[in-house]
């Protein structure tokens, strides 16, 4: 797919051809999603703090470079994929950051999850120097990411979302326009919260009806077929012995970690608090998720949230 | 559907023919369901505790008596559709009860949402007397009780489920058997419960995202495809103007009450009291629609939780 | 102290010698409780379920019968003191119950801890049969019984409220008559709502102190001093460290286990259920004594909330 | 009191004569501090975004400038007192900031309620400049600031305490040292956390008490003597008629508002989420004044949280 950017306030970045794209962050995550830019024929000049992490990609034909500042030297398209918001201001703006060097007219396409005001702030930042920055997080895991089927929610001005696309389609099934820079980040935000809020209704509620007596597979049943019904209880139900191929059927391994949610649900609170919205269940489902950070779930699968409720007195 | 008993110790009850059916609480939806039976062509026995309540049916061509002893001594098949617990309890327990003067093999069908303690003990009461007791609740409102569309989710013993099934099958589109008596009341607690979360959950979410500058309805619809989906914001969004034909879009008029769902709520915080089962988010929804319900929403739908959490400071 | 009834109406009950008292459920409470009745001068008439439970009171004087009804031909002033409500209905109303022979003008004492709503169905029961029903739970533990140091809370008619007292004042250091039967639950119920609260409250506080760079023993003293000081923060503090003689600076042995919060919780629940009064707070603090009864801490003193807390991530 | 600095790096600050003090920000609580320095016989330098704020102190003596670099160019000594943590941001690192002018040596105090982490900031900042900075929010109002009658909780370097307690003393009756910079904050924020949750506790449990039938002052007294206790039941009670001069006396006037209660409580969970530690009352605290905040409650004492919870079904 060959969009064409309608905004003739950024020409100067070459479209027709397959310039290079720049890569910042080449963790569990952006590494594969490198690797499909390549498939896709588009050179990648690449870096990362880690000089390690960089080795796989490089045998991949990436060029890796020391900074992200030097990545903005050579490419006017770069995508960041990064784990924090500290990191995002680093990349960004830190000493050797990107805007130390961007080209006026370079495209930065920001794919980490972080807290939209602080997207708000490099999208200002890079607009002093000519650049236009969106921010773009995507929904599924490495899975996704290796095959290229992510979902990418965008944010930024409307004529350079068709410059961002002709990218994203690279690495992902679905790239969805939110509107304006930010709102990338809160779709992301807003659907994690409800379906944290999902999950852990899910599981109190598999919970309840089985020690009333109820067969967990039936009731699964009847839910998806009510009014309670939602994606945690027909397409990951988080009891073992209800679904084949979710992380409840293998012991919580795999899939998205209680301490990633954790994570996820912090950016929606401090979201929620900086705008003064009453965010009830969102708060306790992060504080949920937070206390079974403590216990021992970081890294089981979210849906381990039944086991954590599950257990019976004097277990 | 002429479903028969196998169980051959209910022998006597009489089922080739259409024998009278007993109907006690002939309320909003008592009314209508007791309609569809004589719609079917069975006859009908039935009592309420206010006279004045019976007077349409009795010209629709039902037989009125006195008192649930007296409805005992004329059906063998009986349906009750009470408010609450203590309804129950005097209806079947009472000076002028049911289990005053119920024959032997008589099949006792209680479609209120109680407790499902309570339905085990009038279970038990009931077979000291020789008689059977299921609990078959219902989802759906009036509407549905008018047009023969509810669902009713069945508990008690398996041999009888099918001769309650032949009178469910007229008032109803759906009969789910769910298990042991309690199951159906089981099932629909459960039900409601995670109605209510994914309810609330989803107008905070709602309400975050449009903070954060989203459009509802493109919220909506990410959430839709997205793993934060559930019935609230597919099929009952809370927010105005996102789809037609629900309570949001006429100012939370009809649909499901906030004090009915505050009830069902109750009952689902007892019987995880009871059965010390944890149920954070379902309490907190509990104490968020009884709050709603001392603010002036108690008989707005459950939905409009959009409205209380949503509006802004100073106004 | 001895007090004397002002009411003509149980005239009958011998009040100017010491007569037998009755006694029923002679466990960790009763036992020590019982004793100190006969401490004080008075024969004791006393039954329980396990009858090796009897043994040393038998020992230390008392006479032992079979059955509460027995209890009940041979004392017209008798105390229970039963874990849970099943247990009290059955030992009033049950087929060997105390109604069964109660005298006329008898007193009955009921110290259990229940839902004030099954007291008053109690004092209906008993006023039928001519007796007089009083709830009067304590507050303080084992420690308390035995040195007749615990508090009760007294609800009844307040013309019998002296004939109580003279024999409560046995056993405890406070007796506080609180109104109409019920209401000495429900000052039991609520006072250990808002210790609950205040508890995980300050186990909370501290944590994040702690977290926060602060000493614990200085942010105990700092909020001692301000509007954040409560019963939890000042005498019974649940970090290590900070005082002596507490559970928390004796691994959370002894005190108040999280399980006996837990139901107390849970009767506080139910009567705001059935009352219709939201407690936000309270329901949540239920919630997680009752998770925390699932992960280990069912027999640890409920201050150990401090602990269930603050487990570091990782560990 | 002439408390005298230990710490020789800063010895350039003069200590001996009262030499001007420098105050930044003169609202509702600024504006009396800044009275009583003057009235201690400390020559203010003061500043205000807004000037009409400083014409009352200007007529009282003090010289009013026209930015923060200003003051600092005038003063070695600087107390600020900002409504949130972007100002402070901007008063110190802004264009006209003071530490665009600050003098090696001078000892900088914000006596604003803010992130933790932005005292950190702030310090950090200050040292670059030479410069020393100290956290120091108050507890009391705006009476406690008139009656020079507020507590001052102090965090910074321990050398530096003594020179801050010297001018801290002219405006408040405690001054408490909790640590290193950020630790005044953290022991607000604590405080004002478990207040909070105090007070709901307190509101919830007096409501369910008088839902009960328990007479409020009987039931304040009883959780007074009790392990219920706490600031909030014994000296500010929430109940009308409980206790005199409290803000639930005058209907909720006057007092500490809701807003501001949710302000910090925002900030409480800031911090909690930074530091990854759950504080699930607190979280549900801050969301039920935020609720309030948007239901009309904004300007109210924060304990109309007992009005918020109480209204009856129908009312």
């Amino acid at each position: 797919m060959a969009a064409v950017s309608k905004g003739g306030s950024v020409s100067m970045r070459s479209m027709a051809s397959k310039t290079p794209v720049g890569f910042v962050g080449l963790g569990n995550m952006g590494s594969p999603m490198a690797k499909n830019l390549l498939k896709n024929g588009y050179p990648v000049i690449a870096t990362d703090v880690f000089p390690e992490s960089c080795k796989e990609l490089q045998e991949t034909g990436a060029q890796v470079v020391d900074s992200p500042a030097e990545v903005a030297e050579k490419a006017d398209r770069i995508i960041t994929m990064l784990p924090s918001s500290p990191n995002v201001k680093e990349v960004y703006t830190g000493p050797n950051g990107i805007l130390k060097k961007v080209k006026k007219g370079t495209l930065l396409i920001d794919s980490s999850t972080i807290d939209p005001a602080v997207s708000k702030e490099m999208a200002i930042a890079a607009e002093k120097m000519g650049a236009v920055f969106m921010d773009a997080p995507v929904s599924g895991g490495v899975g996704a990411a290796n095959m290229a089927k992510l979902t990418f929610m965008v944010g930024g001005v409307e004529e350079e979302y068709h410059a961002a696309q002709e990218l994203l389609t690279c690495m992902g099934a679905n790239v969805v326009y939110c509107g304006q820079v930010g709102t990338g980040q809160a779709a992301k935000i807003c659907n994690n919260m409800l379906l944290a809020i999902g999950m852990i209704g899910t599981a109190e509620t598999m919970n309840l009806g089985i020690r009333l007596g109820l067969d967990p597979k039936l009731l699964a049943k009847i839910l998806n077929m009510s009014s309670g019904r939602c994606w945690s209880s027909d397409t990951y139900n988080p009891v073992p012995g209800v679904m084949e191929g979710v992380p409840s059927a293998n012991n919580y391994q795999g899939g998205f970690g209680t301490t990633l949610m954790a994570k996820d649900l912090g950016l929606a609170q401090t979201t929620a608090t900086n705008t003064k919205t009453p965010i009830p269940l969102g708060s306790l489902a992060h504080q949920i998720f937070r206390v079974m950070c403590s216990r021992g779930y970081a890294n089981k699968d979210f849906s381990s949230v039944f086991q954590f409720l599950r257990e019976e007195e004097g277990q």
